[in-house]
């Protein structure tokens, strides 16, 4: 069994057919659901799969904060290589962040929403968020909006920002290029920060729910409207304005592919990138290639700096550097899992306890959390495991 | 157009005429509400209103907590003078607070509700809570209930305690005579700690609310009831008690102006004094006269100092120095506001991110929080700026 | 009026008929219901109370998590005999647990949830967990799930081998032997860490509940799955699974009482104990023994180390040495209160603002909170010496 980028062949292990059958049953109760699930176990596929008018096997599409995930690879990739130390003050590697009292904000701070640099008021512009160059300029010469270390909140799109300058100030290179260079290619992983345009044709745009109450007033001076930029005006297809779920159906913004949430990728990309950084993935010879990332970086990616509720959200969150920890509202995986959400409701994680690489992409927006799709397809998963 | 403390004039600047119907609608659907509201925009009184039968214009009643906004502005003009760092010790200003432990709290910690000196098992006497001295030196003596610094939770009665034994300290005169010197009179301002007899013709008692249920028990020796001094026997206009509600409508009470609680007010008062404070304020001339905190004061005191849930409350609580901060689920303003409300549902905040004063005084006391009428007006009066 | 461990007599002191007869509408509304229920005020008896059709005031079962507090008993006896330092790190008593960075762990520490050392993964084994030397051995040598200090979780099994290997590395005795030495057979207590046989005729099983909805799934790799040794392979009356609730129903359980969720007990020993431990015990004389704790003691432990939300449980607790303090969300007693609950909904507490020892035990399992049967049965209580 193999599963290329390009495969159309669904796959189910007869062991994870209960799973298959909790996403057909969605599919079932909501004519308007279209989602792909992959899984990885123990570096070889088990599901692919696709339900749903809205979506193929080969479907590509947005999956927002996923893309952290993504980026968080290349910062792991950068710690095992011994040129950046989480430990280190950032102004190590990036001499204009010690601006305006920051010079002792170490590397693992910064990188798990500890230092309070959500954004600028008035939002930055499109520019400077594609360019993510100039928003580090300007977060560089800011002031935090806690004191680093108080607290931590949900960093939506500077943390995006902070990878991309720590990568370049360490390597010269960018973050993109060194995941499509070390991670997407030689490993064939159909996950993407910055789409090239021959695969637009397999882009599917990120569907917004079909009812719902309005979204709340969301103050774009607020602690949360800074860290989601909520001025910015990204010009969608139905025109200029906010509208946060239409950012990747913009051309411009998937072929930047910023890693805060430019990211574009299938399940099955996002099971792969995962399998093969924890894993590693079973090869034409049936062996198991090592993964990307050795078990000490996992551990050191994956370990909890912050819990609680977030300063920005309100809810409870949970972070090791980057990547996202369950929570128990959040409960997406065992106390060694790391992977981020999206919000539209995708989910990409590594859980080495049930040695997974778990992918889920919803067409259309849905809701996250314990109690959402994804959170019950992971719960399927590790039920089928813990079962044998 | 100018707004004297006793005019009489219906204030509606054209541009927020969507706030006043919002207000008027509130009034439409409950014939047993009755508030007042006003906001300041820039220095300039933009909207100045009273709705339903139980006020005017006019009225002033008890704002509770709110009171606590009119005592931190006094120790801002303590720190904006040199004369109280809110980073030293307590005991460098107050020697006998140094007992049971305490000599190395600082100023900034007792003022973020971080000492844990919520008061004493039994309640604190009226006697000692009319008179700030007898109550301090009680709360001088007194171990804290939590190690300091390693909780918050909100001190609702010794709060105003600290402020004005800090003031008495540091310059020999009362709080009230130094709010009253410097910022009530110079500045017009409809906010009295310390209603003098001749207002009290203004005066409108404060209404309970006309149903719901009954108040879940509180425990006088917990921590909450602790810190309401819920023993406390305050002589009401039914008898002695403990009616929260209707402590400010005790002569005494509103008399001496206790900065924790006892505080009398309209909301044109409240929106003028935070507008005094944080922007200026027009003048007959045009002029906007400079605000009575500096930048970099107002920058000190709204600056968080603690988040997450309160120790004694239960729900999320975010201070600065005395002032309380917006957070997710209470979320009246920018991350720059500082304000604070009162358990009757009234609401005074600065806004420097919107350059807003505001002010709302229910009659009849009603739920706060970010759902609440108080901040579904703030939320409008944002969104009307936001829209220009 | 005395009450004996085995007297049979109901006992109601009139002043607290209001709690009976709440107790009694429990039983009326719910013919599923048994329970017990016992206080003692100021050391003398106040109510001994059974209502239902399965147990009386005789019936001893499990009370759970309520363990924890009669061994939190012998650590309090330890700490007052001088020979545990509870600021001293907890190597000094026991050099394995250096292991695996933990050298500056400090006992108070690992007695209040902090030191993040919750099980292992796969699960301890029945014999483990039996035998705490076993399990005590795994866990020094282990590395904390989380940073020490950084956050606290409730360590349900863990938090019993802490205590027993403290209490054999400091006096060569088990803990289980000190506390039916010093604590159980001198002061006569209903509450057995380790059952006689010659007492199982007065066991009763704890019964699950009537309905409700099934338990959610719990990852035994999640923190709460480690905490509560979720793969543990108790066998039980209705063979070898994981059905907590049935673990005390095993007589091997109940025979080696281990510390965390062994106990067996009545209403009228859960309260004897606290009441012994807080306020000290009315003799045949009419004289009040003094208490086993002193009041530095009893200080010592319930003052609070840790509050908010819990990692491993999600909600909101609150630990000093061992003993659960109330929270706004489980407000069962004053500040100055330490006791602890069981997840069958018993609990036990003594409360020394109001001379109080409490014990609710529920033949049934119910859930716990303020909202619960016991928080109510406690709020009525205090209510009576308040309205006094």
């Amino acid at each position: 069994m193999s599963m290329q980028s390009n495969s159309s062949a669904e796959i189910i292990d007869p062991r994870f057919a209960p799973v298959a059958d909790l996403l057909g049953s969605f599919a079932k109760q909501d004519p308007g659901y279209s989602a792909q699930l992959a899984v990885y176990h123990a570096g070889v596929p088990v599901l692919d799969l696709a339900v749903g008018p809205d979506c193929t096997l080969d479907s590509l599409t947005g999956v927002f904060s996923c893309s952290k995930g993504a980026g968080a690879m290349v910062m792991g990739l950068l710690v095992q290589d011994g040129v950046l130390d989480l430990e280190a003050p950032v102004a190590l590697y990036w001499p204009e962040f010690a601006a305006a009292g920051k010079a002792s904000i170490t590397v693992a701070q910064l990188l798990s929403h500890q230092a309070g640099l959500l954004g600028v008021e008035g939002g930055f512009t499109p520019e400077e968020l594609t360019d993510s160059r100039l928003a580090a300029a300007i977060l560089a010469a800011a002031e935090p909006v806690w004191s680093p270390g108080s607290t931590h909140g949900y960093h939506a799109l500077s943390m995006g920002v902070f990878m991309e300058e720590l990568a370049r100030r360490t390597t010269g290179e960018s973050l993109q290029q060194i995941y499509a260079r070390l991670i997407r290619i030689p490993h064939d992983i159909d996950f993407h920060l910055g789409l090239p345009e021959e695969l637009e044709p397999r882009y599917t745009n990120v569907l917004a729910p079909l009812q719902g109450p309005p979204a709340p007033f969301m103050d774009p001076f607020s602690l949360l409207g800074l860290s989601v930029n909520s001025t910015a005006g990204f010009e969608g297809p139905e025109g200029p304005g906010y509208d946060f779920l239409q950012i990747p159906n913009v051309r411009a913004v998937r072929a930047g592919g910023i890693s805060s949430l430019g990211g574009v990728a299938s399940a099955r990309g996002l099971a792969r990138l995962y399998a093969a950084a924890s894993t590693g993935i079973q090869g034409p010879d049936g062996s198991i290639a090592p993964p990307i990332l050795t078990a000490a970086t996992q551990a050191a990616l994956s370990s909890e700096r912050v819990f609680g509720a977030d300063r920005c959200v309100g809810t409870e969150t949970a972070f090791g550097i980057v990547f996202m920890k369950p929570t128990p509202s959040n409960d997406f995986g065992s106390w060694r899992t790391f992977g981020h959400d999206g919000t539209n409701g995708a989910l990409g994680y590594a859980d080495p306890a049930y040695s997974l690489g778990f992918g889920y992409v919803p067409t259309r927006a849905e809701e996250g959390g314990t109690a959402s799709r994804a959170g019950r397809l992971s719960t399927a998963v590790r039920q089928v495991l813990l079962a044998q």
